[in-house]
């Protein structure tokens, strides 16, 4: 979210200028991603975060005591942040350390020492207050200790009072705020406009040129390479695309020829060297969609979609727009063995709902998949693409064949069975075609660049493709996925 | 693995007793997970563990400054290490700084400074000697600057010499050890012995017991609570196993009666607090499983396996026996929404080649699958567990009936259809059966623990289960993994 700020600040810096709060327990920081994001978050100098820690020394099974001794403080000064401490029940000493984070030049930790389920007679200070209602009687004696006499989702008046204060000068920021937007140049708050509501720019006649080259050269190339090539075309026409990688740029073909990084003193580029922080990186994807003005992606080994799982779970879930690159994707990936070789990943990434999983068998696919990646304005995609070489295949890019998820590249009247293949095995399946043609055998062949789009296709549609035949699928993985086409 | 020492030393303090040296490279430090693993080994005091961290600045991308600024050294302070720097091109730094980290007291950090591709005169200290070969000029140049005149694989005269003399050292201590080995009580070796190489003591009869008493009560219980019951007895029988929860102890049923947490001060307790940390959770059960003389398990919510995921990947690759233990199983898990709510994760887990899942459906059946779950000595498992009590079905527990993987719990000759289910879903599958039954429909109903162990059955029995008739699968999950048996 701080990132995004930053980023769209250099763009437009009268229109976005906001800090960035997050209130983190416990638990929040001993999942590794938070340091993950600590890590990162420093080395960005993103000094208008402010992280409210609830230092309760409390988690579900007890005291953090059980389970844990660092020192946080000294873990996030190690990081390049800030940190105060303070009394987390004392409002004003909350306002203060704000105040005093905001001038700090650093992303700033603010740990408020707490009493979990404060005021409660019995559950103040203890794990049972945590993951269940305080119940009647604790409810009641915490009113008594805390002097609260109100009656349930009663405001007190003069609490309410303030808010609506605060409510009339966010109206009256408001209101300057489309001030200067109303100022800015036409040009600008166009832009502005379109990239904050999630409208994508102008790109499609530099892609379709660029498919018809692809088309024209007929070049054997790596998926992935086919990738960067089409990120030059669509970094060009979209400033809202913002790259970056796991540590494996120049493998996962990520930056485009245009793209310069970004540094804790320079936010005017668009490509973020994520390090080794899968997860952290899909989660960071995550906070530019949702910040708006964005359309995020990055890659990494399709292998290590693992590591960023939970955090492409909760994109899915949340109906943001982002682009995992997941590259090598199969065991032609070279030579790192089956640490590094995806097997199950493709099924267990089809599994999620709302995830569309593309894995594009030529150049033109792969400019496709990026197309419907980016018109999917409500759900996050993976790119699955090769480590090899791969046949260009297709000879007209008029239509994007892709956008009905499979269709028939090699079609027979009499044809005794069709096989479906993806990617790098459609190539495989189309050499199989022609020596069954050799003994006289003809098969049909789909290429099937997405099965989520190829499931939202009509009956009809579905059956012409699939054939009445027999079914044999080719994609260099676990089946899981495939069983559905298989009966 | 250090943990693994200290537990195996507790209970056999003459024959367990060294050192677990680590080699860490900067990204090795970036990911989450190290996080989570020097923040528990830093609480757990394990002071045996030392690791050497390959400082050299550089990942594949570039410059570590590229994408980390942290002091790493405050960090590992901040959790509770010692830590100390040095050159890491100096063998005598080495050797002291290792003999001072033993005497630290805690976990050890050493920082060695090197130089990645030292010697090479143009890919020295450089980014380029990461992931590629140097190439034979480089090398022929790298030999001259090393001073290395030997041939490719020969091992200079003198380091070989010291390297026998290593192993003299080794070889005898070794027979010192297998004296204390052979010296030690006769029980205790034979427990030594009998836990080191993975087999399993006697608990049939006591399982066997509480499967009589589970048939006897036939009472409605949730599958977690079931667990429970069978780990108070199994923890009686097997000291080997190593429980735990990453913060859910009560919610997952993970702790026996009998049980005792380990802490910095005691280790003679057989269950850890892992805090929240999934990822680190299974990483330190695979550990423990390779060092050998423990059978480790331990919880948190199904959906949570996505965090641990990576880690469940290894142990499959790796053939260690591990139980992750995931309850709250399905969308009847309570109040906290989709975040919490396993959809997908079923399939997701089922993908996994070698991890073997298994969904009771009563509280015979969960004993049936922990007993199946041990005895897969090269086989992780994942249990999926309910939140909500399921009504008691089996009324016999003389055979192992789900070690088959599926079985048919209602059999008529004339059906009209089978009913595939599994876990909380029998149930509702078996009424479903009732219903139609009143109206003179007759269908088999065959509940499904364990996909896995299905798959490796005869056709034949197979085919029993599944029938000639339409098959129809009830899971409250995604249904791609029962697609195969939907034809």
């Amino acid at each position: 979210m701080e990132l995004a700020e930053r980023l769209q600040a250099d763009r437009f810096p009268e229109l976005t200028d906001h800090f960035t709060y997050t209130i983190a327990g416990d638990g929040c920081l001993m999942e590794g991603i938070s340091q993950e994001a600590i890590s990162l978050a420093g080395h960005l100098k993103l000094n208008k975060l402010v992280v409210l820690w609830d230092d309760n020394n409390i988690t579900i099974d007890g005291p953090v005591s059980l389970s844990s001794s660092e020192d946080q403080e000294k873990r996030f000064e190690a990081c390049g942040w800030d940190v105060q401490s303070i009394n987390g029940h004392d409002f004003y000493a909350i306002t203060d350390a704000i105040a005093k984070a905001k001038l700090s030049g650093k992303p700033s930790l603010i740990a408020c020492k707490t009493k979990i389920g404060k005021g409660a007679p019995n559950k103040e200070g203890k794990s049972s207050s945590h993951g269940a209602p305080l119940g009647e009687e604790e409810i009641l004696g915490a009113r008594v200790n805390l002097q609260w006499p109100y009656g349930n989702f009663e405001i007190p008046a003069d609490i309410a009072a303030s808010w609506a204060e605060v409510g009339k000068k966010g109206a009256a920021r408001f209101a300057e705020w489309n001030e200067t937007l109303s100022n800015y140049g036409d040009v600008s708050r166009a832009e502005f406009e379109r990239t904050s509501t999630g409208n994508l720019g102008e790109y499609k006649d530099a892609l379709q040129e660029l498919k018809n080259k692809f088309v024209e050269d007929g070049a054997k190339l790596a998926t992935r390479q086919s990738s960067k090539k089409v990120l030059d075309v669509l970094t060009g026409k979209l400033p809202e695309l913002v790259g970056g990688s796991a540590d494996l740029t120049g493998s996962n073909g990520t930056l485009a020829d245009s793209q310069t990084q970004i540094s804790a003193n320079d936010f005017s580029g668009s490509y973020i060297n994520y390090g080794i922080r899968e997860h952290a990186m899909q989660a960071v994807m995550n906070g530019l969609a949702l910040h708006g003005g964005f359309v995020p992606y990055a890659g990494t080994f399709l292998v290590f979609s693992d590591y960023a799982r939970p955090a492409l779970r909760l994109a899915a879930l949340m109906s943001v727009r982002n682009v995992f690159v997941g590259t090598h994707d199969s065991i032609g990936l070279g030579e790192d063995g089956p640490t590094h070789q995806p097997v199950e990943h493709l099924s267990a990434l089809r599994v999620i709902p709302n995830l569309y999983v593309f894995r594009p068998a030529d150049s033109v696919e792969v400019a496709e998949c990026w197309e419907l990646a980016l018109e999917l304005e409500r759900s996050p995609s993976v790119l699955s693409l090769t480590r090899q070489g791969l046949k260009a295949f297709r000879t007209n890019a008029s239509e994007n064949l892709s956008a009905k998820g499979a269709y028939l590249v090699r079609e027979n009247e009499d044809y005794k069975a069709t096989i479906l293949a993806s990617g790098s095995e459609l190539e495989i399946a189309l050499k199989a075609a022609d020596t069954l043609a050799e003994d006289g055998i003809l098969v049909n062949v789909a290429s099937v660049p997405c099965m989520e789009l190829f499931e939202s296709q009509s009956k009809e549609y579905k059956d012409s493709v699939l054939g009445m035949e027999r079914k044999i699928a080719v994609e260099a993985a676990s089946r899981m996925s495939w069983d559905k086409y298989l009966c």
